[in-house]
């Protein structure tokens, strides 16, 4: 089994790193909060003895190359560190850690591995800072143009490249310089699934589709207390119209669709000015492709709709479209199979968060473990996972990698 | 008459200041940029050998004291300079410019005023910067505590004693100091009346009371991809649903009520995050006091319901809030018969908007004299109008000053 204790305690220390003076956790993609992460993920990587590789697109790799793997494909394990705003300690870090954990384990162990174990901490997965979010993993499978995706602008006007240069995590190798054999990501579910059934393990054997897009919509700015309801092309009344649309239907619905308006922003935002400009953020999800679609196209017919009764402008930017992906059926039973012999119960599940498995699933086999969230909250300084269930989730990766690199 | 090339030239130099470089014009209170124009105007005044006096909430008073007034209560003639957010030149300046004009006129007639004749800029009238909206006149007419005024905090942070004191315009005499004998306020009418119906001078005979709100709502923050809709605590889906309500009811109704969200911001304003906390303002209008009260319940029992319904927390500040007014009868009749001597189609009405005269309506006989605005646009830099109209409305203010400041 791992060394729990090393496991929690970097848990805590990575937790500790970019938080505000009113002790919020903030480390957006390649922020100098995230800089300051990747320099303690980079010393512990140097203190397991791991070969240290950083690509172009930022992402760390921590590489162990047991004695006669020659060039064989390594078993990549990992996830991100970087955060939301106001975040908690678990989404992604865990997973990282527990990845590192389990390399060290196996090193300390002497076991005979049949090919290089890798940890990746992957560059930008949350999308908060810079879309499409799952970005490092992206690129790594080839599914962004590096140049395309180092060009990105971000919600404050950085330049993710510029940014990476900044905090001197623009690396040397090409992202995807090393294809791995198999994936597997290790994460707490930021669901409530596992806890409301009590158990400790998922086996995620898929993952919903994602559809981001910002709408913007053009009104005119008029007087609050002159202009005549009749007479308004009021943009942020268009825009509630757009959200109340967006719950009304996920909820008519006995379908898993979620919606999501999490940024919207007024022009010129003032308390006596009918509102110009609308600008906001659709988060759609679906784990089916038909459906997810549907739903898009719905969103759609509802703007132009919209459009021609409030008479307003309405444009919309793509940000991110992940289809579904289903994960390798082989790995699903190797972590189903390894909660099994450990005596805890485990369960098939559909991921609702998307991540950077679904990208590498693109060049290889992968799949996820999850561990409970408590109250399904994530996203949320409130985040949390019990000790016991982290422990528990990292010893199950121990064991399929165990099996996925046997000799 | 007055000089109309002078009076049209002014307008135009104070409304290039305080354009950004995209050319925008905000103007905000007690700002950088006001400044320039507070000083521009004060230039005007001294050109104009009148009194220059600022008083301790930064009002700009110009003083004519014709021979033998002694110390008889002026007659006060003026508006405000400050402006919202991508502003037009008229709202405000046209009044003030306009009032210095007529003063400028009488004086270079040598016209026997009975009394001393004043210009006045008022402070903040916008209230875009700091709430409530009419403070300087409100403090002059004593209908808000200096001191708390003074310590008014910006949406920018600032505080506007700070504010007035670091732009200079921290003056000494005591708000109210000139307790005038009457107050008459020449404004564009920033509605579309007067233009629909090619009426070039409107009577102001009232204006419809003002209620300013800011809601907050706490939600819960969490994952916009795991988190079922049923369990969701969504701030911003809420405050959605006011805004709805809000146009809905105003909609549905067959009352001039108008109801304005003017201002939103989302937390943590991220695309993936569900908002924990939704802020917005509502600007709720109605030329009826029962009726405004109305409105102003309807939206307490609609956020209670949606506290409930929602499971969401909700809290309110009142930023402002104003009767109705009726302006004085006498003043009113006056405005009529000078329209009628220029032979200028003239029309009673009622302004949406607040101003200034609505405050010095508690001190002094008040009423206003509007002019057509294009198309019924205000708070927008397409705000206009024409030459004729503006020199027309700053003839008829003269002939109102000439009737009620006589021997
Ligand atoms: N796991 C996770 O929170 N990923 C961020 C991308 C998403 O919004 O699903
Ligand atoms: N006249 C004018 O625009 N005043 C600002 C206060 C208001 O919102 O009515």
């Amino acid at each position: 089994s791992i060394d729990a204790a090393r496991l929690l305690e970097r848990i805590r220390t990575l937790g500790a790193i970019g938080r505000d003076e009113s002790g919020r956790l903030t480390r957006l993609a390649a922020s100098d909060t995230e800089k300051v992460g990747r320099d303690q993920f980079v010393s512990w990587l140097d203190e397991a003895g791991l070969e240290v590789a950083v690509d172009r697109i930022g992402n760390i790799l921590g590489i162990w190359r047991p004695d006669g793997v020659g060039d064989r494909q390594p078993l990549m394990l990992g996830s991100h560190i970087d955060t939301v705003i106001d975040a908690g300690i678990y989404d992604g870090c865990y997973g990282v850690l527990a990845a590192l954990e389990v390399i060290q384990t196996l090193k300390a162990q002497g076991f005979a591995s049949s090919r290089p174990v890798v940890v990746v901490a992957f560059t930008n997965e949350e999308g908060v800072r810079y879309a499409p979010d799952m970005m490092g993993s992206l690129v790594y499978a080839g599914g962004l143009d590096l140049d395309a995706a180092l060009a990105t602008l971000g919600t404050d006007g950085s330049v993710l490249g510029d940014e990476l240069r900044r905090i001197g995590y623009a690396g040397a190798q090409e992202p995807g310089f090393f294809k791995p054999h198999a994936y597997i990501e290790l994460h707490i579910e930021q669901g409530p699934v596992l806890e409301r059934e009590g158990i400790p393990v998922g086996a995620v054997q898929n993952l919903q589709g994602i559809s981001w897009q910002m709408v913007t919509i053009e009104g005119d700015a008029n007087h609050a207390g002159t202009t005549p309801i009749s007479m308004r092309r009021d943009a942020g009344h268009a825009a509630a119209r757009v959200i109340t649309f967006l719950r009304d239907r996920a909820k008519g619905s006995n379908t898993p669709t979620v919606a999501t308006v999490g940024c919207i922003d007024f022009e010129p935002n003032a308390i006596n000015v009918i509102p110009s400009r609308a600008r906001f953020t659709v988060d759609l999800r679906d784990p089916d492709e038909d459906r997810l679609k549907e739903e898009e196209a719905a969103l759609a017919a509802f703007l132009d709709h919209l459009a021609a009764e409030e008479q307003v402008g309405i444009s919309v930017e793509r940000l991110a479209r992940f289809e579904p992906v289903t994960f390798d059926r082989r790995i699903v039973e190797l972590v189903e199979k390894a909660a099994r012999e450990r005596g805890l119960a485990c369960r098939r599940m559909t991921s609702g968060a998307g991540h950077d498995a679904q990208m590498i699933a693109r060049i290889a086999p992968s799949a996820m473990i999850f561990v409970p969230s408590i109250g399904g909250i994530s996203h949320n300084p409130k985040e949390h996972t019990t000790d016991e269930d982290l422990v528990a989730g990292a010893n199950v990766l121990l064991d399929v990698v165990r099996e996925l690199a046997r000799k």
